[in-house]
């Protein structure tokens, strides 16, 4: 064994009988195995080096949380040490993070999540019938009647019956199928399951996979970590992001020449606009449209107003997708098991909310508006102030939770940024982060035109907080624009 | 476009601005932009089949979740529809899912987990204070102080802390770093993570993972989802799955000549005999061997007396690994952002359950002392009844929660098996479920020596409940011995 690395399952049950019955000394036998090339090797040598590593791994780039983010936590960690800056602390306005940013919970998901978690509540006359009822439906559709016990690969049965209901009320009737949904730990999950099914060949048969520029993160990561080839097709800032049917050709066209293209698209969320899921268009488009093309749709518990990111819920609609795909879809999964039981749950309320006439109706209705309320008002805030800035430019925000404001860097900090080895965007976010400790993300992370510049910049802050923020990228700006002038 | 599949994210709040303000007819364009190619193909057409999807993602089997599992799910619903069978009910034996078979959640976990949802709980006097105290800490250590916030991609802080103390208590003093703790989705997570990261290279530097046979089949299904080589090291069934330090230098031996072998390790669990960590060991070896070898350990809420399957909380401990590749760990883990804060929590639980003195202790104890004395009467039974059966051979189980029988398989059932185009076992096992609704798996899906037959089966159900399983079992093998004689 000229390298060796040990991978050790421990403890408690491993699940295998080939840990059974063995002494210390078999165990140190064990040990000894893996050890015994070590003497042949110098002291400070490591089998896992970056030259060593899966390459497709060392090429991924997670600009969410990337070394912004990593600097972050560094001055965070001064901050508590005391050592001094010209701010008191980090606001991390570079990732959605609803409740990190003080929103509260639903009180009515928690509810039912406390009832699933600790049945013997469902006894206490604190917590209201409607609640319980629905407590008690997901936990009869558990094994054992526990979130504790594993669920089918593809999620617990009613919850997937409650996500097809819904998606079949959102899109007016238009049917869906309970045994298309599949139930995923958050969005990316089901993602990047997607897309690894999608990816194979090699050469000119590479599978390129198309994603609108400014893109999220995401699908450039799991794109390079499965070899795949990243295809971009540009949306039209001047045109609020929309997207451009001639641009999406020409990206198709020079992309034939090298790969083999296959679409990703982000959709339409605003709340000033009706919603038009893909699936509904495909059926006003007639059967041609809705009885042929495969699609995968995608929704979470973190990105709704319920903001629930820590449970890890999810959910993926697929259709027209091969039987056998399916089953393979299905196989891939059950690697994993199955999605958190605890987030399935949470998947389900936020399907599945009170309605007129259940008791918590009027209390959810309360705390559902006030938080859609306020976000239509930060997005207005939002877009006003950076607009006032001379060399931001900032599109209406009309969904969505985040900002991607477009600014302009000078000739002098394009050239520093370089002598830094670094992207402009990135440099200046680092000095954001270094003179005011706001945390956003550098545009070049999502993808944007050449020579363009935008950052991303989460408006979940409480109002008078989310005020104090863009003044202070206010004032960062214009001294950042006269020292480079 | 010749080829397009649309993966569209969809609803509340997606993450780019690709998504904003765009009219209902910018929706319509994009949808018929993704379309465009369909008047060009027939109708049945697919994209996605079996010969255009990803062929190391088709190459994957996972036998825990297999045919025999589906095959299982199919003859539950024909008992719904009323169809007779020789049996009432399926038992899935084929699984370790404590709380599914019955078991009940440890009141104290359930508990904590209830008051970090819920925190208005934190003010009910039915609740005990540690079971508080360990709530308000988990909180305190969350943004927000909320569940429902991400957190650290590597895990929430103070939970890292407490893996770590846990280690180092279970170590006898061999100190743990929290640094070196991450928090993962069960153990399935963190194990594909690190093989995610070994693997590399092509031709004859291909990796290839050594694993013990018999195996789980997670292993053997990330192994080729990744495209590396499996190279197998057989355990001694004789000398109770023991390892053979000459069939481990057999197979490096054997596996150098086509590929770079790295070696997987499971480890010694056993009620009866002393735990001993991988690490321990290497820190009785002396310092040339606890500084130098990367090891990688993991652990979950699953397999543990908790038995938290549903909550998908693990973690992993690595040592000696380079700084650069922990840097990549931590790349590699941000891009699914987080593991489900919950069953982090529940991690918390498992590491840091209620110790003498405090109020939850004694009923803690009695519960822990309850699921651990069962599971030990369990396997004595299950050992010396499959012992009285002639054509069946079971070593002694001292660990984990599964009985691996050797059964012997009749020539002519393996003909008609061959005739079924399937695995003597898988037929032995198929017969089992249509006949008695016991669920199994067959060993080949675990790897077991040519011409040796197997199967997995889990002790959980309750003591009566197994009497009437084991009995089931008992007499189809001795109707399958007769039948194929």
């Amino acid at each position: 064994m000229q390298r060796a690395a040990a991978l050790v399952r421990r403890g408690c049950g491993p699940r295998t009988p080939s840990s059974w019955g063995r002494s210390q000394s078999s165990a140190a036998a064990e040990a000894s195995a893996v050890l015994k090339v070590r003497p042949e090797r110098s002291r400070r040598e490591r089998i896992l080096t970056l030259e060593s590593m899966n390459p497709q791994v060392k090429a991924v780039e997670y600009a969410v949380r990337g070394p912004i983010v990593l600097k972050a936590g560094e001055i965070e960690l001064e901050l508590q040490r005391g050592i001094k800056k010209p701010f008191t602390e980090v606001i991390r306005a570079n990732i959605g993070d609803a409740q990190a940013m003080g929103q509260q919970p639903i009180t009515f998901l928690r509810q039912v999540m406390a009832l699933c978690t600790y049945p013997n509540l469902l006894d206490s006359p604190s917590f209201p019938e409607d609640a319980k009822k629905r407590a008690r439906r997901i936990l009869q559709a558990c094994g054992g009647n526990s979130l504790g016990s594993y669920s089918a690969s593809q999620g617990v049965n009613c919850i997937r019956e409650d996500v097809a209901a819904y998606i079949t009320r959102r899109d007016g009737g238009v049917p869906a199928d309970p045994d298309n949904i599949y139930l995923t730990t958050g969005a990316s999950d089901g993602i990047s399951t997607i897309l690894k099914i999608l990816v194979s060949g090699g050469g000119k048969s590479r599978t390129g996979v198309m994603i609108p520029i400014p893109q999220y993160p995401l699908y450039s990561a799991v794109i390079s970590e499965l070899d795949a080839i990243q295809v971009n097709y540009y949306l039209d800032e001047e045109n609020c992001w929309a997207l451009n049917v001639n641009e999406l050709r020409r990206a198709v066209q020079e992309a034939k020449d090298h790969c083999d293209p296959k679409v990703y698209q982000d959709n339409v969320y605003s709340p000033d606009c009706r919603f038009h899921s893909f699936k509904k268009v495909l059926y006003e488009m007639g059967p041609e449209y809705s009885s042929n093309v495969e699609l995968a749709s995608f929704h979470s518990t973190s990105k709704g107003y319920m903001g629930e990111c820590g449970y890890r819920g999810g959910y993926m609609e697929v259709i027209n997708l091969h039987p056998e795909i399916k089953g393979q879809l299905v196989k891939l999964l059950s690697v994993r098991l199955c999605p958190p039981v605890s987030g399935q749950a949470a998947m389900d309320i936020v399907v599945n909310p009170p309605v007129a006439g259940e008791e918590s109706f009027e209390q959810f209705s309360r705390e559902k508006e006030s938080v859609l309320g306020n976000l239509a008002k930060k997005a207005k805030l939002t877009e006003d102030l950076f607009n006032q800035v001379p060399g931001i430019h900032c599109n209406p925000l009309q969904g969505a939770m985040y900002a991607f404001p477009r600014i302009f860097i000078p000739a002098k900090a394009v050239e520093a940024a370089q002598a830094h080895q670094m992207a402009p965007d990135m440099f200046y976010c680092m000095k954001l982060l270094e003179e005011t400790g706001i945390c956003v993300v550098p545009g070049s992370g999502f993808g944007q035109r050449e020579g363009t510049y935008h950052f991303r910049m989460t408006i979940l802050p409480p109002v008078e907080k989310l005020k104090t923020v863009l003044q202070k990228v206010k004032d960062f700006h214009i001294n950042f624009l006269e020292k480079y002038a």
